[in-house]
């Protein structure tokens, strides 16, 4: 089972086009935080990163899914090549773009480290997930932790010397995180005696790095029951010795490993802490039963990843099914289609393949937008703080709000979208020799880890929706609102614009109900049944919004260009993917709105013996 | 790699109302062709079925798809355990419940083959693969074979002494099955001298039978181009003694097997027929250049087993993750969500758990429906061909009319609703401890088969809607308008009826709609962009009419019945199956026929350069 060959594509004009004309993320280089970054230097790690993810990443993603990971003598062994593809991705600085330069990072702006994230992801999903994880957990330490623990962790997790994992999930928590029975008890020199079973860890165990520091969800003898019983442990597979350095087994040992449907290459483990009563840990920061909120910290970024995971593989699968579709000849064109002396054509002149492209087009464009969008809110918010604080209020909201849609839009659209490049690809889609029945298995999970879909429907409508007085949510509406006036006549898109108004307008009626709803006592059922509704809803709008918005955008930098100019056909092609959203998916919306205000509850009026005879 | 715990579930509770109490198959019963039956000998064999599918099929489902197919000097071998369940299986008699007494079958509806075979399907997809290609291509020798051939081949196919296949494919046709280059040249002895490559071809080679019959598409040297140049062959793997016994190979080579995404029990073979110059075939009946047209006697019987294969998967994932829901803990009931020491609750409990749950159950019942009224279509036809020929050719048009929607809505729910499964399942539901990642998996590769759901879509609004005048078409819409007369104001289900009323007349609109497009040039191309989504309009008004239909069907039934009847809540379960879909799924079609009318050509109008800059 040795490398093969890449599959792994993408087009970086889209990447850089979104970054740079659609947000505006060299407007932010050059300045505070960012001020070790100009554009040059942008392109040219994207560049970079876009050749480690053909050459070195791709070609070990089919052979990894095949091989998967081994347990020899209670440790995983990770698939043959991770090894020297972990070593050059560190040596390479591609995980560092958007560290803190205080942990040895670069210190670039999240936008960046986004768009190398979907790169990384899409070229290897498995491969991705170990550092992926060392990379939130150190992000929770260098936040939460106390000096030691940033000075002595953060930085061996940042440059790939040490892995991290985050330790929820238990046998019987997992969307209830709460009901976590892992326990802390007190030593006298002031670490934890750590005790509990973890299961679904994701980077558990691998020979990646010489020590593995888990983060641990536990209770405090004597805590309270729920999420705020719980505080968060540092604990490391190999303690760490005076110097630092990793020495002795820490009680940490690996139960098991998870056969999966996809992401093979990652090792999904059940660890036991303490069985013989001898895991030491250490308490994040110095305050206990505060862990949920720190492991929060943690949870949003890993969420948002989720949803890069998601447009990751959802546009290697659009770039591949484009790729096939314009090589593989299979009947005539459909004008000439009773005619079977007509030539042969490439798939893509056939309409309903040219659709499923288009529609892929659309929404893999539209929903990197809303990633991109969420990470330069991220980026301003930084950059204003201290200097403007109700703006960098301002685009933290919209972080809150768009997170939730991040996660669950684009691990959903994933899903289905890669299922559809299957269709394009017909027999040969279903077969291992391309590379889309892999993506499609890989992104299943997506929609499940890191809180499941439903969990992130909930917490929009249950949370965000009326965070901060409801502030957060007005403020996209009007972000949404100010869009639409500024291009309602819009010579090109004028009808689409309001096709989107039309969605807000269901949208807002939408939100009205579930405030209603939640004054009712009779009716708050209908709020978890209609929140993955809502939450659709509203990512159509955000999305149909961002694509109309590039497609603006895209007509005016294509004005000035001459005929031959390559740029065109791109500008264009933005054109078409806000045009077919907003025609097939927008109207959409006010279609869903009108299915909540109907109420159906009958989800919860079914008795339970009703589902079945047996 | 042995066999495991069985999966396998369903409710033959479910299964009898539909096929006796909705549809009336006991008035079929008992009266010819169909004088052998009665009601109690269709339910011992459905409950003997099921006995089969559980203790059997449903042990080997998973071990089969972690084992795979090998090959061993140029043959397949199956997974371990399919020799000794093929032998059972037809033991028993469950792949002849519907062959003709003329071919040692038991004469018996196609309704109750087809609920026999959504359990063998659902109990093990790919093993079932086997005997079905072995009695679709039987069927087609029934049907167009010589008196000869008849004798020679059918019975032995049905018996499971010899398996059969279909061989269209070749790597340059595909959907395009016209673009086929495998030839015949006429030998002396009247017998054809066969050469081509042919692939996906399922159950193409096993260890199953002493014998495979291949029936081959090629053409006679001299024919024209396209399908009308097309022959059929039968090509046996080993050719025929003079008394009929198995004699000498007959240079059909196996090239390679696939590795694919699911059904991976199942052998999808590369075959060589003629590398040596010394493959026998022999034509199908007495005429050449007919053989498309013969093999769509196969194909039509093959579409609808398709939608089995599709409603089998769905229905065995919903009562999975049914039981699951039931006895998985996690969270407090969502009344009491904000207080930690609230009980644990089985997840059914759960709003979101309740919704897919019964977005499942409701699709199932639905989508069984519908193929057990086709079945019933074809049975009636039957029972009244050459006695009231009028209502028979009534009967025969809806087949024709619905076989494209079994197939095609089938097939896309069946993946949709499995991966829903998964979701319900979490993060187990995506490790191969449980069957529904494998369900998944499987399920993909149905709307590719026997012609893409496209192809089914195109051969309902370019083939069906206008076949007999566009008698079969309105036909349908009156029995859907008899019903909606009928129930307009019926006390419970009086609102959902007028759903579905307006959901008719959205799919009329949509229909005209695709009438006109078809006298103007310049709109035709609307035709292939609008068909998936005509077709999946009028199957969701077929489901939600059928479901409608069972539940005033079930009201009535449950009135006489004392509080203590199990029978109860089996009935209110079939209200509540038609109260979801009438309400969530039903006004969507208005939803689409107002897409539809927007006219949007976007997929044809984006130039191919604009898909990508790269």
């Amino acid at each position: 089972m040795s490398a093969g060959i890449n599959h792994y594509k993408t087009d970086l004009r889209e990447i850089f086009f979104t970054l740079f004309e659609q947000f505006g993320v060299g407007q932010l280089l050059g300045q505070a935080p960012f001020e070790a970054w100009g554009p040059d230097e942008a392109k040219a790690v994207l560049e970079a990163t876009y050749r480690f993810a053909k050459e070195v990443l791709g070609p070990l993603n089919a052979s990894a899914d095949r091989e998967g990971c081994r347990v020899e003598n209670g440790s995983v062994l990770t698939p043959k090549g991770f090894k020297e593809a972990w070593k050059q991705l560190y040596e390479q600085g591609f995980k560092t773009v958007g560290v803190s330069t205080d942990h040895g990072g670069q210190g670039g702006p999240m936008m960046l480290q986004m768009a190398v994230e979907e790169m990384l992801c899409g070229a290897n999903t498995a491969f991705n997930m170990y550092p992926g994880l060392a990379y939130g957990a150190a992000e929770v330490l260098a936040e939460c932790g106390t000096p030691e623990q940033k000075h002595q962790y953060v930085e061996k997790m940042q440059n790939g010397t040490w892995g991290g994992t985050m330790c929820l999930t238990e046998p019987q928590a997992g969307s209830d995180v709460g009901a976590a029975k892992s326990t802390a008890r007190r030593n006298p020199d002031g670490t934890y005696n750590i005790r509990g079973t973890k299961i679904f860890i994701s980077a558990g165990d691998h020979d990646l790095t010489e020590n593995i520091i888990h983060l641990v969800l536990a209770r405090v003898e004597g805590a309270s029951v729920g999420t705020k019983g719980l505080s968060l442990f540092i604990v490391p597979k190999l303690r760490l010795n005076a110097d630092g350095s990793p020495g002795q087994p820490n009680d940490v040992t690996l139960g098991s490993i998870e056969h999966k449907m996809g992401i093979n290459g990652s090792a999904t483990c059940v660890l036991n802490f303490g069985e013989n009563d001898a895991c030491v840990g250490e308490l994040v920061g110095s305050v206990e039963h505060v862990g949920m909120s720190q492991m929060f910290k943690l949870m949003n970024g890993a969420r948002i990843a989720v949803g890069t995971q998601g447009v990751a593989l959802a546009s290697a699968a659009y770039y591949n099914a484009l790729d096939y579709a314009k090589e593989r000849k299979q009947g005539g064109n459909f004008t000439k289609w009773k005619d079977p002396s007509s030539p042969r054509v490439p798939i893509i002149e056939h309409p309903d393949v040219r659709r499923m492209l288009l529609e892929m087009k659309s929404h893999v464009e539209g929903i990197r937008a809303l990633i991109f969008k969420l990470a330069m809110h991220t980026d301003k918010a930084r950059q204003l703080a201290g200097k403007d604080d109700d703006k960098a209020a301002y685009h933290r909201g919209q972080v809150e709000v768009l997170t939730p849609l991040v996660k669950a839009y684009g691990s959903d659209q994933a899903f289905r979208l890669c299922a559809q490049a299957i269709q394009i690809y017909g027999g040969a889609g279903f077969c291992k020799d391309y590379p889309v029945e892999q993506y499609c298995r890989d992104s299943k999970i997506f929609s499940i880890y890191e809180g499941t879909n439903h969990i992130q429907a909930m917490d929009l409508v249950g949370r965000k929706l009326g965070q901060a007085g409801g502030s957060y949510f007005q403020q996209f509406m009007e972000d949404v609102g100010g869009f639409i006036e500024a291009n309602r006549d819009h010579k090109t898109f004028g009808t689409e614009v309001k096709a989107l108004a039309a969605a807000q307008e269901g949208l807002m009626s939408s939100a009205m109900a579930l405030l209603g709803w939640s004054q009712d006592p009779a009716k708050t059922q209908l709020i978890p049944l209609s929140a993955n509704r809502f939450l659709q809803m509203m990512s159509e709008v955000a999305v149909g919004w961002l694509l109309l918005d590039a497609a603006v955008l895209a007509e005016k930098s294509m004005a000035g260009l001459s005929e031959s100019n390559p740029d065109r056909a791109f500008y264009e092609g933005k054109k078409w993917s806000a045009l077919w959203y907003a025609r097939n998916v927008l109207p959409t919306v006010e279609q869903s709105a009108r299915l909540m205000a109907l109420e159906d509850a009958s989800p919860m009026d079914i008795p339970d013996a009703a589902f079945s005879a047996v």
